[in-house]
């Protein structure tokens, strides 16, 4: 059994997720790929919340220099979210000699260079499955098993509370309004929601999957973002009248003279499209290769658990890799 | 840029397309691996067939350990089909020190614990993506970015040509003969369709899968399998008349006692299931894990461009490492 020693950055929603999935799959990890796990530092402010579990006394710090400086510790986790310090204190940790692995899409999408330059610099591992689709393992399909493909176009839906929103309204006919604030209430989506229902969380995953699969780096800001808050029920209909329905799609395209195109904007879709069956908080990219052809990742886009899954399945690959 | 020697083990139509997808990305895997993949020889007795491209004088080979017996060689790719001579060839290599990538589903179901005790004993790596699902890259899913679920549920269409047939049957209400002929005629069905629509096919690629997502060795002829020659009209009729579509359906559930159940058989799918909307001679699995919830993955089970993608996808994370 080869021990791993992890520092994680947050125990909120979703370090929490990652806590409670790595103790409640810690046999069958261990059966399947031999690395005893542990969480050995966490760096959080409130220590005292009922969590569900009970941390072992010396784990908890409120220094970050006491994970980055900790020469056991092998691998970083940071579910802090927002861009700083959290970047920050993912070079740190890179510098220190730690691999990282991250959820945080919008550091991702701002510090993409820094990032990953960073992480060469030291020669170190940096993943964040958990940043795009949740737990679908797209980025790991991305750059690990479809890398013998040159991408010619993808489309996704990659936020689950619009979709939640524009299911709702196609399939029960209401208003944007009213399904907003059933979404708020259900929890699909946040008291503020304009990063989800303007587009830009959206944006910044596309951001990141241009640099994966076209190589080539967009600023979240330069991508064309339009949300769905604007949508009517009458433009549902006549959507629907033509056979289609209305979804938010990220979709880029690589173009014959070697340029791209993409753009996150709300956009009619045939019934008969792959993406036109995703609904309620599901999300789904649809993907071309030239080897390939059509391939389609689908599952939960968001959530504790989901999003456990990726962030452990990065740090199953890298510490096969040590 | 790391040069990694392989040698490959049939020049048929997949070998063929391997070989082309090499050629035609060899670019984009440079730039995104840093791997330089050369194909050193090849084990094939047809020299002179005009594949589209010239193998260099010296890289063709008729004698197996010529193969096995080069110190220059990495990684033998094994794309023969059948059980034998292939699964000796791969016992062969792996006892040469060399890392296998197959997509020979027939020898890996009936030989599993041999294949893949040889490659523990000898330190090397056996990856076999293309042997289910064909490009989807369903196998790396499983067996690296979702090592930290506990898996409850997998239903798969793992079969194209039975799934071309049965879309026929269901959107065009052709009878089962008639569309058996034309799946015939476009290249959708072989000759002798008996492994395909028996549903032999498919208890290969459950075998496989079962061993990687329940860790539950089940031979292929211990699984119940029921194919889709004895599916009629009617039937296909009163299915729609309940909102159902007839799949054929690879089946595997994990019980709370431990146990597992497995099937190949035609399943009634309510139209609402992701896998109802699979069409033609598309592929899926649909997977539930106890962190990640519900995901499904979509494409290509099989022609040799996609299967190439797998392939050398395979290659390239064998390579990384080396």
């Amino acid at each position: 059994m080869k021990r791993i020693n992890i520092g994680l950055l947050g125990l909120g929603n979703i370090g929490t997720g990652t806590y409670k999935v790595l103790e409640l799959n810690r046999k069958r990890i261990e059966d399947t790929t031999g690395l005893d796990l542990r969480i050995t530092r966490i760096l959080e402010i409130d220590t005292e919340r009922d969590r569900g579990f009970t941390v072992p006394p010396g784990v908890f710090t409120q220094d970050p220099e006491a994970v980055f400086g900790d020469p056991d510790i092998d691998i970083v986790i940071e579910l802090l979210g927002g861009v700083e310090p959290a970047s920050s204190f993912m070079a740190s940790a890179m510098n220190a000699g730690k691999s990282v692995v991250t959820a945080n899409k919008a550091a991702i999408a701002k510090n993409y260079e820094m990032l990953t330059e960073t992480a060469a610099t030291n020669n170190v591992k940096f993943r964040f499955e958990a940043s795009v689709g949740g737990g679908i393992p797209l980025i790991g399909a991305i750059t690990d098993h479809l890398c013998a493909n040159e991408f010619t176009e993808m489309l996704g839906i990659l936020n689950g509370t619009t979709n939640f929103i524009l299911t709702k309204m196609s399939e029960e006919g209401n208003a944007y309004d009213d399904v907003l604030k059933e979404a708020q209430e259900l929890g699909f989506a946040e008291a503020d929601p304009t990063a989800d229902v303007e587009g830009y969380d959206v944006a910044n995953k596309l951001s990141i999957l241009m640099s994966l699969v076209f190589g080539k780096r967009v600023k979240p800001e330069d991508i064309p973002t339009k949300g769905i808050s604007a949508i009517t029920k009458a433009e549902m209909d006549e959507a629907a009248k033509e056979g289609c329905v209305i979804k938010l799609i990220a979709s880029a395209y690589s173009k014959d003279d070697g340029a791209f195109e993409c753009s996150v904007q709300p956009t009619w879709l045939n019934k008969a499209h792959p993406l036109a069956d995703v609904r309620n908080e599901f999300n789904a990219l649809f993907i071309k290769g030239n080897a390939v052809d059509d391939l389609m990742f689908y599952g939960k886009g968001a959530g504790p658990f989901p999003t456990a899954s990726a962030v452990l399945g990065d740090v199953i690959v890298i510490a096969r890799a040590l």
